[in-house]
């Protein structure tokens, strides 16, 4: 049986699923660069020096990583000549490597996701709504009073935004996410399904033992190019704003609390937390897992291991992990130590043995002396 | 381009984001207090006595604080005569500050956000919904039959209730909360975006290395005046009743499994778990990303660290923390130990070896004397 | 007050929550066996022999548990007669006690919940959408162009279905879950409220600082009777697919990467994490808040303990726990070491006393030889 119920959906639009296809001359034009080698052959997928797989174009720009352009298992390297003149696999060689694979990347993207377009006419709208040029709103959608959705925003079935809010231009905000009222979220971000943004911060005041809330009036401001992950939920302030900053991308069941600022570029693996008024600097890098207590600072550039459990502020560009984290070598140490625990007892006990077999010689022969 | 399409819309009388603005004068005549010293200063907030900024009240009731009233930054502070008389800031003085500082809260909530109203036309409603007066169903609401709604209780936009539910007076359910069928929901509780509650618990029999369902077929009941953060899920019981107690917070992304027992009034920090037909007493305090095993018993007014796994029942008033969760001060005990390792595998080399020098001497002596 | 607003809604046919409750002659008829003892003893749930209360039918197949038989809480046994001829309770004897006990499990689900029926007049359908019989769509419903739903699949209001999707026969899925295009999830799933499947990997190239998106065009299949707990969140793949295997079992709040390649039968209990690329052999069990690293392979039926950090691949049938996860005899022995620490400095203290007094002793000798 094959149904088609409900109106002409202009909320659907959606294409196939593509996989990027494109043959090394084609990216080469795209670029603008030059093929050096099999000009034909196909690429399906782009990833970093030591990530890709056959089918996929990488990069070199950084003297640092020529012997990985010998081995790794791409298909094709784009790069400048002067790093790699030639390979045992195609190239494709232009002036700012970088900047080309940022083209790709772009490109690829495009490629493969038709977003919905139009609005929906179940899309409910407050009043003094500010609709940019190009704005999609899916199925269901309800958006409040007094919010301004930027030029090419995308906003899918059943998401809910809160009055005051603003988004960027270009930004997505997928599925049955909740947006409170009166968030920012930047420019090309993408929300992903189930996100809660600018929920209540969790904070009472105890009176005699029972809680009263501490109203949560404060409100959450994302950076341009964020990405938020799948039912991930980060709290509005309590007074003042929650901020991720720009190019922060945060993975899926992360939780970030009231007042917490995060930094630009910064990486948040999945299932981590960060507590209440926490501040996260740039190019932060945390592991899955990992917790990240209230009040601290984490500087520029540290990164955090995988379930490491931070207590006390870091300084910039340190390597922690363990819980309390440390240093991450001490935590090594450390860690090599416990599983020393049980040797260490056995040579104790030996040197006890030994001891009061000396303590024993020594008696008898103060004994003989005396 | 301003757009603003659809009906009429009765749930967007949702106001602007107001910190609360009052002067010291209007807070004394709200709560029947007298000002000792500047009527005209201006409170935009609460807090502890602790956490204030200035332009926060606060408040002090125990005489065991009483040094913090002249340390604290708060702008002003709820206190009585004989607690305080007198200070470098501005006071107000009532006879039970703590009951003055409840109205001030609840005031400062009013103020701040304007909630839906009325039931929106797009809202769905089963057979034999009760309604109590005031209540607001946001866009797109699903309740089920059997429903009761109580008295002033708002559900936001997308929230779906399943059937035989009850939801109690001025409860506030956030958008896209899912409550399955035979949940009872307490009055006054707040119920964050994206929460699950009385999903199926998690229990199977193997049988020859398949998973077979228990089917789940108890309920959920939330008391009064609780709080459940967005995206924390809240099963069912598979036979009988999961509850959680009256007042209790939960914050964000907190699993609660299958017929689990919260007492009243305890605090459960983001990311917690808290496994199948575990007992919680009153009073427990549980930070962040902690894990409570499935059937023990944490006594009233326990303490659980951050990040601690406790395996095993707990007596009332402990304060416990690690993996497994041990006294907390056996465990800071333990965790010192752990750091000195290396060094005890340094003494313990250099024991050896004074005492191989021993041996041989003493050996050498042996040897003499013969 | 009572309201009754909105068209006759199909979607809301569900019953009460009703408790299994037969007669054992009932259950005997039901699985073709022989009452041994009271035939008319009511039977209200089922349960393992360990697990099982009064009122509860179990089962008992297997030699090694005959012992069980005569302890257990159940008010009945299902059983083969060579297995268990009499007991102090009523037995139901069958040839094959498994396959009739996974016939009483079924029954007893079909009766506790009835599910919505018909297609609800506001679910939303794209083009080339084909509908099984007996399919069922809640309210507020949206799938997306070129999707195909089983026979007796069951989406309830507020599910949204991307593009290009295939949800199996008598599957349901529950308020408020999101899935994105392209993905399959197989026959008799349960997928819990505010599950996220499909959603894009967290992968990023970073170049010069700033992370660009690592375009996730991957997809995702989950096997037949596979079960997700709510607010979980499985992402599709990079390239390629993320799998989760028939009979799987997964709780709430659990996080599957991109490329994670789960077995046949696990179970993955609550707030557990698998990063991308992880495979996971069958008959796997992954206790709670446990983590899975990245690109590692667990073997088949290995046991992961509650709170483990999975650091590296663990060979077929081992029990692991800890962090990073070791043999669990291991970890115990280790864990038990670390209790030992304090002692040992204690130890260590008094034999660098004993050593010292002995070189003094030595040293006093030695002086007087001279």
């Amino acid at each position: 049986m094959v149904a088609t119920i409900a109106p002409p959906a202009p909320a659907r639009r959606e294409g196939r699923i593509s996989y990027m296809d494109k043959s090394l001359a084609e990216i080469a034009e795209l670029v603008g660069g030059k093929v050096v080698g099999d000009a034909a052959v196909r690429i399906t997928g782009v990833n970093g020096l030591k990530q890709a797989k056959p089918g996929d174009l990488t990069f070199l720009d950084n003297p640092r990583y020529q012997p990985l352009g010998e081995t790794t298992r791409a298909s094709a390297i784009l790069t400048s000549p002067d790093m790699l003149p030639s390979a045992r696999i195609p190239l494709i060689h232009v002036n700012d490597p970088r900047q080309a694979f940022a083209m790709v990347l772009k490109a690829c993207e495009r490629e493969q996701v038709r977003h919905p377009s139009g609005i929906h006419p179940t899309a409910i709208l407050g009043q003094n709504v500010r609709l940019g040029n190009d704005v999609a709103l899916g199925a269901y959608v309800c958006v409040g009073d007094d919010c301004t959705i930027g030029d090419g925003a995308v906003l899918y079935a059943g998401v809910y935004v809160g009055h005051s809010c603003k988004i960027g231009e270009n930004t997505i905000i997928n599925p049955n996410v909740s947006i409170r009222e009166g968030v920012t979220v930047g420019a090309r971000c993408i929300i992903h399904t189930g996100v809660a943004l600018g929920s209540d911060g969790f904070g009472f005041v105890p009176i005699e033992g029972r809680q009263f809330k501490i109203p949560q009036v404060g409100n959450l401001i994302v950076g341009d190019d964020v990405e938020i992950g799948a039912n991930s939920a980060v709290d509005r302030a309590t007074f003042g704003t929650t901020v991720i900053g720009r190019g922060t991308k945060i993975d899926n069941l992360v939780q970030i609390g009231h007042n917490v600022q995060i930094g630009e570029d910064c990486v948040v693996s999945g299932m981590s937390g960060i507590a209440g008024s926490a501040v996260i600097g740039d190019h932060v890098t945390i592991a899955g897992q990992a917790g990240i207590n209230g009040h601290i600072v984490v500087g520029d550039g540290v990164t955090v291991g995988g379930r490491a459990g931070v207590t006390k502020s870091i300084e910039p560009g340190k390597i922690v992990s363990g819980f309390p984290a440390i240093d991450h070598d001490a935590d090594q140490r450390m860690q090599a130590g416990g599983r020393r625990v049980p040797e260490l007892l056995r040579r104790v006990r030996t040197l006890e043995r030994r001891i009061e077999e000396l303590e024993n010689r020594l008696h008898g022969q103060a004994a003989d002396d005396c």
